[in-house]
Protein backbone atom coordinates (compact mmCIF):
# COMPACT_ATOMS: atom_id res chain seq x y z
CA UNK A 1 0.00 0.00 0.00
CA UNK A 2 2.57 2.64 1.57
CA UNK A 3 4.62 1.48 -2.33
CA UNK A 4 1.81 1.84 -3.97
CA UNK A 5 1.36 5.80 -3.32
CA UNK A 6 5.37 6.38 -3.19
CA UNK A 7 5.15 4.62 -7.17
CA UNK A 8 1.84 6.94 -7.86
CA UNK A 9 3.60 10.14 -6.52
CA UNK A 10 6.68 9.57 -8.90
CA UNK A 11 4.47 8.94 -12.01
CA UNK A 12 2.80 11.97 -11.19
CA UNK A 13 6.21 13.82 -10.80
CA UNK A 14 7.56 12.04 -13.89
CA UNK A 15 4.82 13.75 -15.93
CA UNK A 16 4.95 17.46 -14.80
CA UNK A 17 9.02 16.84 -15.09
CA UNK A 18 8.14 15.97 -18.70
CA UNK A 19 6.25 19.19 -19.12
CA UNK A 20 8.34 21.20 -17.64
CA UNK A 21 11.36 19.98 -20.39
CA UNK A 22 8.76 20.48 -23.12
CA UNK A 23 8.05 24.45 -21.83
CA UNK A 24 12.30 24.60 -21.24
CA UNK A 25 12.39 23.40 -24.83
CA UNK A 26 10.34 25.56 -26.54
CA UNK A 27 11.62 28.36 -24.80
CA UNK A 28 15.09 27.30 -25.74
CA UNK A 29 16.41 27.34 -22.62
CA UNK A 30 19.00 24.96 -21.11
CA UNK A 31 17.58 24.19 -16.96
CA UNK A 32 20.89 22.73 -14.90
CA UNK A 33 19.56 21.34 -11.45
CA UNK A 34 22.53 21.92 -8.70
CA UNK A 35 22.41 19.59 -5.77
CA UNK A 36 24.59 18.98 -3.20
CA UNK A 37 24.58 19.27 0.75
CA UNK A 38 23.83 22.72 2.53
CA UNK A 39 26.81 25.02 2.16
CA UNK A 40 28.51 23.17 -0.85
CA UNK A 41 28.76 27.09 -2.60
CA UNK A 42 25.65 26.69 -4.93
CA UNK A 43 24.04 30.05 -4.21
CA UNK A 44 27.91 31.60 -4.34
CA UNK A 45 28.66 29.52 -7.54
CA UNK A 46 25.48 30.65 -9.35
CA UNK A 47 26.20 34.18 -8.28
CA UNK A 48 29.37 34.23 -10.14
CA UNK A 49 27.87 32.22 -12.75
CA UNK A 50 25.29 35.01 -13.29
CA UNK A 51 27.75 37.72 -13.55
CA UNK A 52 30.00 35.60 -16.34
CA UNK A 53 27.19 34.43 -18.24
CA UNK A 54 25.41 38.04 -17.88
CA UNK A 55 22.14 38.21 -16.07
CA UNK A 56 20.05 38.94 -18.89
CA UNK A 57 20.16 35.56 -20.11
CA UNK A 58 19.54 33.68 -16.87
CA UNK A 59 16.55 33.00 -14.76
CA UNK A 60 16.95 30.88 -11.56
CA UNK A 61 14.38 28.82 -9.32
CA UNK A 62 15.71 28.54 -5.39
CA UNK A 63 14.47 25.80 -3.48
CA UNK A 64 14.86 26.42 0.55
CA UNK A 65 12.75 25.52 3.48
CA UNK A 66 11.86 29.01 4.37
CA UNK A 67 13.59 32.33 4.05
CA UNK A 68 14.39 33.92 0.99
CA UNK A 69 18.11 34.64 1.67
CA UNK A 70 19.37 32.80 -1.23
CA UNK A 71 16.98 34.68 -3.66
CA UNK A 72 17.81 37.63 -2.45
CA UNK A 73 21.59 37.06 -2.99
CA UNK A 74 20.58 35.99 -6.63
CA UNK A 75 18.46 38.88 -7.46
CA UNK A 76 21.04 41.41 -6.06
CA UNK A 77 23.56 39.49 -9.05
CA UNK A 78 20.81 40.29 -11.31
CA UNK A 79 19.33 37.46 -12.56
CA UNK A 80 14.95 36.46 -12.44
CA UNK A 81 14.49 34.80 -9.28
CA UNK A 82 12.05 32.98 -7.67
CA UNK A 83 12.35 31.42 -4.42
CA UNK A 84 10.48 28.23 -3.69
CA UNK A 85 10.24 27.47 0.12
CA UNK A 86 9.14 24.01 0.50
CA UNK A 87 8.34 24.30 4.53
CA UNK A 88 9.35 21.07 5.93
CA UNK A 89 9.94 19.72 2.12
CA UNK A 90 13.82 17.96 1.65
CA UNK A 91 13.69 18.51 -1.99
CA UNK A 92 11.94 20.07 -4.95
CA UNK A 93 9.49 18.43 -6.88
CA UNK A 94 8.03 18.89 -10.36
CA UNK A 95 5.00 20.71 -9.50
CA UNK A 96 7.16 23.30 -7.81
CA UNK A 97 9.44 23.92 -10.72
CA UNK A 98 6.61 24.20 -12.92
CA UNK A 99 4.67 26.49 -10.64
CA UNK A 100 8.34 28.40 -10.57
CA UNK A 101 8.98 28.39 -14.13
CA UNK A 102 5.28 30.19 -14.94
CA UNK A 103 6.96 33.30 -13.06
CA UNK A 104 9.48 33.52 -15.37
CA UNK A 105 9.79 35.65 -18.19
CA UNK A 106 12.02 33.03 -20.41
CA UNK A 107 12.02 35.02 -24.04
CA UNK A 108 15.61 36.38 -23.80
CA UNK A 109 17.04 33.24 -21.08
CA UNK A 110 19.23 31.11 -22.15
CA UNK A 111 19.79 29.31 -19.04
CA UNK A 112 17.20 28.12 -16.04
CA UNK A 113 19.24 27.23 -12.98
CA UNK A 114 17.45 25.26 -10.11
CA UNK A 115 18.85 25.18 -7.13
CA UNK A 116 17.61 22.61 -5.67
CA UNK A 117 17.06 22.30 -1.38
CA UNK A 118 20.62 21.46 0.27
CA UNK A 119 20.29 17.58 0.66
CA UNK A 120 22.19 14.74 -0.76
CA UNK A 121 19.93 11.90 -0.33
CA UNK A 122 16.67 12.65 -1.37
CA UNK A 123 16.51 15.28 -4.32
CA UNK A 124 18.53 12.66 -6.29
CA UNK A 125 14.90 10.97 -6.85
CA UNK A 126 13.04 13.22 -8.28
CA UNK A 127 13.36 14.40 -11.54
CA UNK A 128 12.49 18.00 -12.19
CA UNK A 129 12.50 18.66 -16.18
CA UNK A 130 16.25 19.31 -16.07
CA UNK A 131 18.25 19.10 -18.86
CA UNK A 132 21.59 18.42 -16.93
CA UNK A 133 22.46 17.31 -13.23
CA UNK A 134 25.22 19.50 -11.69
CA UNK A 135 26.28 17.78 -8.31
CA UNK A 136 28.78 20.07 -5.85
CA UNK A 137 30.80 18.29 -3.43
CA UNK A 138 32.62 20.96 -1.57
CA UNK A 139 35.97 19.91 -0.07
CA UNK A 140 35.17 20.71 3.64
CA UNK A 141 33.25 17.83 3.10
CA UNK A 142 35.28 15.60 2.79
CA UNK A 143 37.16 12.91 0.30
CA UNK A 144 35.16 10.14 1.99
CA UNK A 145 31.64 11.63 0.09
CA UNK A 146 31.27 10.23 -3.31
CA UNK A 147 30.25 6.49 -2.30
CA UNK A 148 28.47 7.42 1.14
CA UNK A 149 26.07 9.39 -0.84
CA UNK A 150 25.89 7.48 -4.14
CA UNK A 151 22.43 7.93 -5.25
CA UNK A 152 23.41 11.38 -6.00
CA UNK A 153 26.68 11.13 -7.77
CA UNK A 154 25.63 8.38 -9.70
CA UNK A 155 22.72 10.36 -11.63
CA UNK A 156 25.12 13.20 -12.15
CA UNK A 157 25.67 14.79 -15.72
CA UNK A 158 28.63 16.89 -14.01
CA UNK A 159 30.50 17.04 -11.27
CA UNK A 160 31.78 20.59 -9.10
CA UNK A 161 34.22 20.00 -6.57
CA UNK A 162 34.03 23.14 -5.04
CA UNK A 163 35.91 25.39 -2.33
CA UNK A 164 39.34 23.66 -4.00
CA UNK A 165 41.26 27.00 -2.64
CA UNK A 166 40.70 25.07 0.75
CA UNK A 167 42.62 21.98 -0.37
CA UNK A 168 45.90 21.97 1.14
CA UNK A 169 44.95 23.58 4.68
CA UNK A 170 42.17 20.04 4.86
CA UNK A 171 44.54 17.89 3.72
CA UNK A 172 41.72 16.72 0.77
CA UNK A 173 42.68 13.58 -1.26
CA UNK A 174 41.21 14.02 -4.65
CA UNK A 175 42.40 10.48 -5.40
CA UNK A 176 40.24 9.16 -3.31
CA UNK A 177 36.94 11.11 -4.88
CA UNK A 178 38.43 10.20 -8.39
CA UNK A 179 38.44 6.19 -7.20
CA UNK A 180 34.91 5.94 -5.97
CA UNK A 181 33.53 7.76 -9.04
CA UNK A 182 35.48 5.33 -11.19
CA UNK A 183 33.24 2.73 -9.65
CA UNK A 184 30.05 4.82 -9.50
CA UNK A 185 29.55 7.40 -12.66
CA UNK A 186 32.48 7.38 -15.31
CA UNK A 187 30.64 9.87 -17.54
CA UNK A 188 30.00 12.78 -15.72
CA UNK A 189 33.19 15.27 -15.79
CA UNK A 190 34.71 16.14 -12.69
CA UNK A 191 35.72 19.92 -12.78
CA UNK A 192 37.71 21.63 -9.47
CA UNK A 193 36.44 24.89 -8.89
CA UNK A 194 36.68 27.80 -6.47
CA UNK A 195 34.21 30.85 -6.49
CA UNK A 196 36.95 32.82 -4.74
CA UNK A 197 39.08 32.71 -8.13
CA UNK A 198 37.74 33.51 -11.41
CA UNK A 199 40.31 31.42 -13.43
CA UNK A 200 39.43 28.08 -11.91
CA UNK A 201 35.95 28.63 -13.23
CA UNK A 202 36.41 28.47 -17.05
CA UNK A 203 35.90 24.73 -17.28
CA UNK A 204 32.63 25.53 -15.75
CA UNK A 205 31.78 28.55 -18.31
CA UNK A 206 33.28 26.31 -21.57
CA UNK A 207 30.77 23.28 -20.04
CA UNK A 208 27.54 25.53 -19.59
CA UNK A 209 28.14 26.63 -23.02
CA UNK A 210 28.74 23.77 -24.97
CA UNK A 211 25.64 21.90 -22.83
CA UNK A 212 23.94 25.07 -23.52
CA UNK A 213 23.24 24.44 -27.21
CA UNK A 214 19.67 24.88 -27.26
CA UNK A 215 17.79 26.93 -30.25
CA UNK A 216 16.09 29.23 -29.46
CA UNK A 217 12.34 29.59 -31.45
CA UNK B 1 -5.14 8.90 2.04
CA UNK B 2 -1.41 9.75 1.62
CA UNK B 3 -1.24 11.92 4.82
CA UNK B 4 -2.60 9.04 6.61
CA UNK B 5 -0.16 6.58 5.47
CA UNK B 6 2.74 8.64 6.90
CA UNK B 7 0.92 9.34 9.80
CA UNK B 8 0.78 5.42 10.81
CA UNK B 9 4.24 5.23 9.81
CA UNK B 10 5.38 8.23 12.17
CA UNK B 11 2.94 6.67 15.07
CA UNK B 12 4.42 3.61 14.37
CA UNK B 13 8.11 5.03 14.71
CA UNK B 14 7.41 6.75 18.37
CA UNK B 15 5.89 3.18 19.67
CA UNK B 16 9.42 1.68 18.77
CA UNK B 17 11.34 4.91 19.53
CA UNK B 18 9.57 4.90 23.20
CA UNK B 19 10.68 1.33 23.84
CA UNK B 20 14.31 2.24 22.24
CA UNK B 21 14.48 4.82 25.42
CA UNK B 22 13.15 2.68 27.90
CA UNK B 23 15.96 -0.53 26.79
CA UNK B 24 19.02 2.50 27.37
CA UNK B 25 17.14 3.75 30.26
CA UNK B 26 17.43 0.37 32.12
CA UNK B 27 20.86 -0.44 30.79
CA UNK B 28 21.80 3.07 32.45
CA UNK B 29 22.72 4.68 29.16
CA UNK B 30 22.89 7.84 27.85
CA UNK B 31 21.61 8.38 23.92
CA UNK B 32 23.12 11.32 21.89
CA UNK B 33 21.35 11.96 18.40
CA UNK B 34 23.59 13.34 16.15
CA UNK B 35 22.65 15.21 13.48
CA UNK B 36 24.19 17.53 10.31
CA UNK B 37 24.81 17.85 6.92
CA UNK B 38 27.37 15.54 5.42
CA UNK B 39 30.66 15.91 6.11
CA UNK B 40 30.28 18.56 9.41
CA UNK B 41 32.35 16.27 11.79
CA UNK B 42 30.03 14.05 13.16
CA UNK B 43 32.89 11.48 13.07
CA UNK B 44 35.91 12.68 13.79
CA UNK B 45 34.10 14.31 16.86
CA UNK B 46 33.07 11.05 17.52
CA UNK B 47 36.66 9.38 17.43
CA UNK B 48 37.73 12.37 19.69
CA UNK B 49 34.54 12.04 21.93
CA UNK B 50 35.50 8.33 22.20
CA UNK B 51 38.73 9.02 23.17
CA UNK B 52 38.26 11.58 26.08
CA UNK B 53 35.24 9.64 27.44
CA UNK B 54 36.98 6.33 27.32
CA UNK B 55 36.16 3.68 24.84
CA UNK B 56 34.78 1.16 27.40
CA UNK B 57 31.90 3.39 28.13
CA UNK B 58 30.62 4.23 24.16
CA UNK B 59 28.82 3.01 21.75
CA UNK B 60 28.17 4.08 18.40
CA UNK B 61 25.45 3.36 16.04
CA UNK B 62 26.08 4.80 12.87
CA UNK B 63 23.87 5.28 9.77
CA UNK B 64 24.92 5.97 6.17
CA UNK B 65 23.29 5.04 2.71
CA UNK B 66 26.04 3.03 1.87
CA UNK B 67 30.15 1.63 2.57
CA UNK B 68 31.51 0.97 6.40
CA UNK B 69 33.84 3.79 6.82
CA UNK B 70 32.71 5.75 9.59
CA UNK B 71 32.21 2.47 11.51
CA UNK B 72 35.32 1.43 10.68
CA UNK B 73 37.03 4.93 12.52
CA UNK B 74 34.78 4.50 15.22
CA UNK B 75 36.04 1.01 15.74
CA UNK B 76 39.39 1.75 15.14
CA UNK B 77 38.54 4.14 17.94
CA UNK B 78 37.72 1.55 20.09
CA UNK B 79 34.13 1.84 20.65
CA UNK B 80 32.17 -1.20 20.24
CA UNK B 81 30.08 0.01 17.20
CA UNK B 82 26.94 -0.89 14.51
CA UNK B 83 26.95 0.30 11.33
CA UNK B 84 23.33 0.63 9.52
CA UNK B 85 23.20 1.27 5.96
CA UNK B 86 19.98 2.73 4.91
CA UNK B 87 20.22 2.26 1.36
CA UNK B 88 18.06 5.03 -0.05
CA UNK B 89 16.78 5.94 3.53
CA UNK B 90 17.92 9.69 3.50
CA UNK B 91 17.32 9.14 7.78
CA UNK B 92 17.52 6.77 10.48
CA UNK B 93 14.71 5.20 12.03
CA UNK B 94 13.80 4.01 15.30
CA UNK B 95 13.21 0.17 14.35
CA UNK B 96 17.16 0.52 12.60
CA UNK B 97 17.90 1.70 16.09
CA UNK B 98 16.18 -0.80 17.80
CA UNK B 99 17.77 -3.28 15.66
CA UNK B 100 21.36 -1.73 16.06
CA UNK B 101 20.91 -1.41 20.11
CA UNK B 102 20.27 -5.73 20.24
CA UNK B 103 24.11 -6.12 18.62
CA UNK B 104 25.52 -3.55 21.64
CA UNK B 105 26.47 -4.27 25.35
CA UNK B 106 25.56 -1.89 26.91
CA UNK B 107 26.29 -3.31 30.46
CA UNK B 108 29.67 -1.33 30.95
CA UNK B 109 28.61 1.59 28.68
CA UNK B 110 27.77 5.09 29.88
CA UNK B 111 26.58 6.62 26.21
CA UNK B 112 25.25 5.40 23.16
CA UNK B 113 26.06 8.08 20.63
CA UNK B 114 24.23 7.46 17.17
CA UNK B 115 25.06 9.23 14.02
CA UNK B 116 22.61 9.83 12.18
CA UNK B 117 22.34 10.17 7.89
CA UNK B 118 24.10 13.36 6.99
CA UNK B 119 20.63 15.55 6.55
CA UNK B 120 19.80 18.56 7.46
CA UNK B 121 15.99 17.94 6.73
CA UNK B 122 14.73 14.87 7.63
CA UNK B 123 15.98 13.40 10.67
CA UNK B 124 14.39 16.26 12.42
CA UNK B 125 10.79 14.28 11.89
CA UNK B 126 12.11 10.83 13.27
CA UNK B 127 12.71 10.53 17.70
CA UNK B 128 15.10 7.46 17.66
CA UNK B 129 14.45 7.14 21.68
CA UNK B 130 17.48 9.00 22.19
CA UNK B 131 17.66 11.54 25.15
CA UNK B 132 19.31 14.45 23.42
CA UNK B 133 19.50 15.49 19.86
CA UNK B 134 22.93 17.56 19.27
CA UNK B 135 22.92 19.49 15.88
CA UNK B 136 26.09 20.16 14.44
CA UNK B 137 26.78 23.45 12.24
CA UNK B 138 30.20 23.57 10.32
CA UNK B 139 31.50 27.07 9.83
CA UNK B 140 32.30 26.20 6.32
CA UNK B 141 28.52 25.58 5.48
CA UNK B 142 28.15 29.49 6.23
CA UNK B 143 26.26 31.16 9.10
CA UNK B 144 22.94 31.55 7.22
CA UNK B 145 21.41 27.55 7.79
CA UNK B 146 20.16 28.13 11.22
CA UNK B 147 16.94 29.92 9.79
CA UNK B 148 16.92 28.08 6.44
CA UNK B 149 17.19 24.74 8.20
CA UNK B 150 15.09 25.76 11.12
CA UNK B 151 13.27 22.29 12.13
CA UNK B 152 16.42 20.84 12.90
CA UNK B 153 17.60 23.71 14.68
CA UNK B 154 14.35 24.23 16.45
CA UNK B 155 14.29 20.75 17.89
CA UNK B 156 18.61 20.30 19.10
CA UNK B 157 18.86 19.99 23.15
CA UNK B 158 22.76 21.27 22.08
CA UNK B 159 23.78 23.37 19.27
CA UNK B 160 27.67 22.36 18.14
CA UNK B 161 29.58 24.91 15.58
CA UNK B 162 32.30 22.86 14.59
CA UNK B 163 35.26 23.27 12.64
CA UNK B 164 35.74 26.69 14.49
CA UNK B 165 39.60 26.46 13.53
CA UNK B 166 38.09 28.06 10.04
CA UNK B 167 36.07 30.73 11.33
CA UNK B 168 38.74 33.61 10.13
CA UNK B 169 39.81 31.95 7.00
CA UNK B 170 36.12 31.69 5.86
CA UNK B 171 34.67 35.33 7.52
CA UNK B 172 32.07 32.88 9.26
CA UNK B 173 29.79 35.58 11.53
CA UNK B 174 28.98 33.62 14.20
CA UNK B 175 26.41 36.81 16.01
CA UNK B 176 24.15 35.77 12.85
CA UNK B 177 24.11 32.63 13.73
CA UNK B 178 23.14 33.60 17.20
CA UNK B 179 20.09 36.19 16.07
CA UNK B 180 19.00 33.28 13.98
CA UNK B 181 18.71 30.94 17.13
CA UNK B 182 16.94 33.68 18.97
CA UNK B 183 14.10 33.13 16.81
CA UNK B 184 13.70 29.31 16.31
CA UNK B 185 15.87 27.77 19.96
CA UNK B 186 16.62 30.11 22.94
CA UNK B 187 17.00 26.45 25.11
CA UNK B 188 20.04 24.76 23.67
CA UNK B 189 23.54 25.50 24.79
CA UNK B 190 25.98 26.96 21.58
CA UNK B 191 29.13 25.10 21.67
CA UNK B 192 32.25 26.41 19.47
CA UNK B 193 34.79 23.66 19.01
CA UNK B 194 36.96 22.66 16.31
CA UNK B 195 37.90 18.76 16.82
CA UNK B 196 41.36 19.69 15.90
CA UNK B 197 41.61 22.05 19.14
CA UNK B 198 41.31 19.59 21.84
CA UNK B 199 40.59 22.77 24.90
CA UNK B 200 37.64 23.37 22.56
CA UNK B 201 36.12 20.20 23.72
CA UNK B 202 36.05 21.07 27.49
CA UNK B 203 33.14 22.03 26.97
CA UNK B 204 31.14 19.46 25.36
CA UNK B 205 33.07 16.89 27.74
CA UNK B 206 31.43 19.13 30.68
CA UNK B 207 28.03 18.98 28.78
CA UNK B 208 28.20 15.48 28.18
CA UNK B 209 29.03 14.64 32.02
CA UNK B 210 26.15 16.53 33.26
CA UNK B 211 23.45 15.25 30.69
CA UNK B 212 24.90 11.78 31.21
CA UNK B 213 23.95 11.42 34.77
CA UNK B 214 21.59 8.47 34.28
CA UNK B 215 21.92 6.05 37.17
CA UNK B 216 23.34 2.35 36.37
CA UNK B 217 20.90 -0.13 38.06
Amino acid sequence: MKIRVVESVLKANDAVAQENRRVLDDAGVLAVNLMSAPGSGKTTLLEKTISLVGPDKCAVLVGDLQTSRDAERLNAAGAETVQINTGKGCHLSATQVAEGLTGLDLKEKRYVFIENVGNMVCPAGFDLGEHQRAVLLSVPEGDDKVAKYWTLFQLADIILLTKTDLIEILDFNIAAVKTDLEKINTHAPLLEISSRIDETLESWMAWLSQAGVVKKN
